[in-house]
């Protein structure tokens, strides 16, 4: 099959060859010509234009969008959207929002373009090797692409989730579930490194991938970086987030569904932002003034 | 190696069969008599008291404790302490709380006898075909019934943790892990349930189990769970706890360390046992109070 890569980061650089070792035509762009150039080189036609790239591929087109969700999303669907014609099929392999993606189906839908959204896990590695996706769209038209995701991903590693929007939500969800995870495992070893045990870090991790009741990838990537850094002394214990865990949030909000661990997975990432904070100063403060406790002063 | 194994319940008795599959001359002793019959038709010598059990075993013995944690294990330690010698060996195989155990240690080691503390995780299924174990006690004598611990679980599946103690609380830590990531996989499916689109979530946990970034045993028992029963209807959403969770939390209290989102995984599981609060109530007087909202009357 024929497909137009826009963007070529990690993911959409990886994404590429890994269509390309599957027996797929791919015709890439991404605004950073060098990237163009270098995929070029490995066999795969770089173009240097989303015009150049549309006028490349043969109707239907099949495009797939793997570029930063927000501003540049839509800024890549708006003029992309107005190059292709009826029947076309864009796919937007990145994490938007999927109050966004229903708002862009309904658009696209209006211009008789089919608009896939696809939320993509599994990291670079899965990518380039076998990915794990869940996508939303027309069911119908979906079999005619479905080809594609069967290549790229690993065994039983994709889904047609429902219609349009359903694979962003599920995506969002996802990663919501990952916060937790995250946190659960890390509070754990926060408890040993705090216990009166000398625990080794990286044989913790390992035997607890080996039988026991929490093994999984996340505690297989816990391994490998106490592998690398005994006690992460290399690391400052700072979270930062990209948005998935807010929207999951956002939405247990929206349909007053209570959901307080991933709520506060994304919270403490927040606190682990801040050297100090203006509520602790509050609560100092307070307890001062009602019980003359000490405070530290600055 | 010669075992005698005290407690023939779902793990004991699994494990009893898992140690004989390895070569291993088991003796088993359950109180519940029906259980050393039926094991001894199984070609594993079950004997009809703890007395006759300790004279069945060679010196130096090696008794494995496969009881339920508390006044059982106290009572059996004691009764079985009585009756060994210097130099013998007792695993407490249970989840015993690991203050428990640092005394019981600490008595034993008086009597010259070695004490070893063996948290087993894997569930039934690991204890007959091979575990996940932890174990605590003497650095030196361990290598004498490291064999047995090599032999029972699965391929990198058991860790010398370090002292007395350490075997437990790693997988009293361990299980504080779990309540956060089961808590974070139910929360994600809430909010499937309460979303706009309609998931088949056998085939969610199934696409999430391959290839993306959440892929856990755990998963793959969500997985079972929905082929079973498509929206667990037939399940009330009770979440019972058997102890670890808690002690995980208090452990993190006695130790000042934030652990948020374990505390809020075992607060959830309580609040599942009530059919309606009374902090419940409370909010509802108060916003009748200071506001005239309606508040719900029994």
């Amino acid at each position: 099959m024929q497909v137009g890569m826009i963007g070529l980061g990690k993911m959409g650089y990886n994404l590429s060859l890994n269509l390309k070792d599957h027996g797929h035509e791919v015709v890439a762009f991404d605004k950073d010509s060098s990237l163009s150039e270098k995929i070029s080189a490995e066999g795969i036609q770089g173009v240097s234009s989303v015009k150049e790239l549309v006028s490349s591929l043969s109707k239907p087109r099949v495009l797939w969008l793997m570029i930063p969700a927000g501003d540049i999303t839509e800024a890549v669907i708006e003029e992309t959207s107005a190059l292709l014609e009826e029947g076309d099929i864009l796919i937007d392999g990145g994490n938007s929002n999927y109050k966004e993606t229903l708002r862009r189906a309904e658009m696209l839908q209006a211009k008789g373009i089919y608009f896939f959204d696809c939320g993509t896990s599994g990291g670079m590695e899965g990518a380039r090797n076998g990915a794990c996706t869940m996508i939303g769209g027309d069911a119908e038209v979906f079999k005619t692409i479905e080809p594609i995701f069967k290549d790229i991903t690993v065994e039983s590693g994709y889904l047609y989730a429902g219609r349009a929007g359903s694979g962003h939500f599920l995506k969002m969800v996802h990663n919501g579930i990952e916060y937790g995870m995250m946190q659960a495992i890390a509070e754990g070893f926060e408890i040993l490194e705090k216990s009166p045990f000398e625990y080794d870090y990286k044989k913790v991790a390992k035997v607890w991938n080996n039988g026991s009741v929490i093994r999984s990838w996340l505690m297989e990537l816990t391994e490998n970086a106490f592998s690398k850094d005994a006690k992460l002394d290399g690391l400052k214990g700072v979270m930062h987030s990209s948005g998935e865990g807010k929207w999951t949030v956002e939405t247990a909000l929206d349909l007053q569904t209570a959901a307080p661990v991933i709520a506060m997975s994304l919270m403490m990432r927040y606190r682990s932002l801040e050297e100090d904070t203006f509520s602790g100063k509050v609560v100092a403060a307070l307890r001062n003034e009602f019980g003359g406790h000490a405070v530290e002063k600055k």
